[in-house]
């Protein structure tokens, strides 16, 4: 395949010299862009666009072509294990996505089974291939998926909650049950994130957006016990090179340290917590990323530019930082903001490496 | 005053030595209880039942006859102060409080005045009073308030939220308005949670319940700043006896080595912090209070045992720890759980002294 031209997100992820910070920024390919809006309306709804390669690939690139991003990520769906799995992943406009057929009985949790990456879930590698294919080595492709203890949140649930009173039921009054779709949901990711690195993924992210509301015990055995075994049944290299891997918890900014244990190169922090204390708690371990308010976007460039300062300012000098927002981008960020945000990011670093 | 038979609170948080670990429970006074749900009845209100200094002291007192609890809290509310600037709190049937009057153009929040806490909030200062005499020096009683930014997070909105629209456009918008107003805020804590000491508080929390929901530097800058400034101006000793003062800020286990800077005595936990990992944070400088998940106290008193032997086992040997829930008591919580929770933590907690 194809040499990078451009590797700065790898080496800054292993914590590598860099001649300045790079950044890309979750939900890159999103709302914000009228062009994936006109993309997606093309494709339908945006199921069919995940599931469309040619759809999914051209999303992907949208953003590269505006911003000098240092990186890509496929464009797909944190729940296509789970829609793999049978349940019926869809969407309700304007209200996320839940499950026709969520988890709620144990016959159906006994039968569940990790999907085949290569048949259940070829949309996704077909996109990781003809993605890779298309940055023809301009920058890196970020393959991801969402952490077990994420996916069997939705799975149990059926849906997004503030406090997911039927998956909470079952841990505790069936934890064998919980732990049971933890098992297969954990060996479903690492199947499919390794079959993304093989069809062309040069850096994985494991996305755990509900285990830091648990308690710390709660935390540790069902959620991050399960990341960790992800990331370590992953390939560390391919054809020669290293695969970085990142997992990124929100509102788990209490257990850095942990997270920071699990062999992952990198973690991925929210935007409530301050840089420079997680890098003093675990820089000497991993690299950085994040962590800038996606709100500031939403304020003007001159914010976009004060907030960015504020946060390499806050990470301070040397390698080991990914610039990010500390979470997805709004649809209602104007699309100078986030130009504002990669040109400032790339011209303020400097003078940090 | 009376002298103390039970101290046990007041050195842990010292981080003196005791012989076992005490214990507390965020809103122990409250609707578990079929006492607590008498008087409120017979009060007619929530509000009633507040400012009413005997209905007040009957309810601080009445988990104290059931459990061998080793601290009293007055029964009041967080939002005490700005209803006392005359913002008109109130509260709907299961929702919630809220204000008549929040804070929407710039004349009323330039026209915010501190209450004067003898005059303005008499009502709490009497229920110390009347509640501190009552205890008898049995346990201390602890005083309390909302800090200055969750305050103006109520202030501002009107009532409580999962993103405060309002607060965060002012801070984006008109920050020098929001300063104003935690400024406002601070002043009028200081002298309220003074006031509370002079009439026979022991020991001093602050609550900061929106904070953690900050980005890092805002955090730092529109919350911790103010808190930190109440715990200054806090009086540290009373009649020859050191007032300890707890910061408790929800979802910001993120920040626990800044809010130990403080000033403050001790920080309260919530339920999501390893306990193990935050004494290794900041257990050098400040005492814990937490930090067991309260939908444990749900799961029967097996279970709670367990909750319990856990949290005191994360917290390990020696002094410092302050047994209580991550957040409030559910109202759904079976009183044999309270025993339960209360027992164990005595009986279990002699093993770590």
């Amino acid at each position: 395949m194809n040499p990078l031209k451009n590797d700065t997100l790898i080496r800054a992820l292993l914590r590598q010299p860099t001649p300045y910070t790079p950044v890309w920024v979750m939900r890159q390919a999103g709302r914000y862009l009228p062009e994936y809006n006109a993309t997606r309306a093309r494709a339908g709804s945006f199921l069919a666009l995940c599931k469309t390669p040619a759809f999914a690939v051209e999303v992907t690139l949208q953003p590269l072509a505006r911003f000098a991003l240092d990186a890509a990520i496929v464009f797909s769906d944190i729940l296509t294990i789970p829609d793999a799995m049978g349940l019926g992943l869809a969407f309700a406009e304007g209200e996320g996505p839940y499950f026709e057929r969520p988890l709620r009985d144990e016959r159906d949790i006994r039968k569940l089974r990790a999907p085949v990456p290569g048949e259940d879930l070829r949309y996704v590698l077909d996109t990781v291939r003809q993605a890779r294919q298309a940055l023809d080595g301009k920058v890196p492709l970020i393959g991801f998926c969402g952490s077990p203890y994420t996916l069997a949140c939705y799975m149990i649930e059926g849906r997004g909650s503030t406090d997911f009173p039927a998956v909470k039921a079952m841990l505790r009054d069936r934890p064998e049950l919980l732990h049971h779709i933890l098992d297969v949901n954990c060996r479903a990711a690492i199947a499919y994130l390794n079959g993304q690195i093989e069809a062309g993924a040069q850096v994985i992210m494991i996305f755990d957006t509900w285990g830091g509301m648990l308690g710390a015990a709660e935390y540790r055995d069902f959620s991050l016990a399960y990341a960790k075994r992800v990331v370590q049944g992953l390939k560390r290299e391919h054809q020669g090179a290293r695969v970085p891997s990142i997992v990124f918890a929100k509102g788990a900014g209490h257990s850095l340290e942990s997270i920071a244990a699990s062999g992952c190169d990198a973690v991925g922090v929210d935007w409530t917590v301050d840089l420079r204390a997680a890098r003093g708690r675990v820089g000497a371990r991993v690299a950085l990323q994040g962590n800038l308010d996606p709100d500031v976007l939403l304020a003007g460039p001159d914010a976009v530019r004060a907030g960015v300062a504020a946060v390499l300012a806050a990470f301070g000098s040397g390698s080991g930082h990914v610039f990010n927002l500390g979470h997805g981008i709004s649809r209602h960020t104007p699309v100078d903001s986030m130009s504002a945000l990669v040109d400032a990011v790339h011209e303020a670093s400097r003078a940090y490496h």
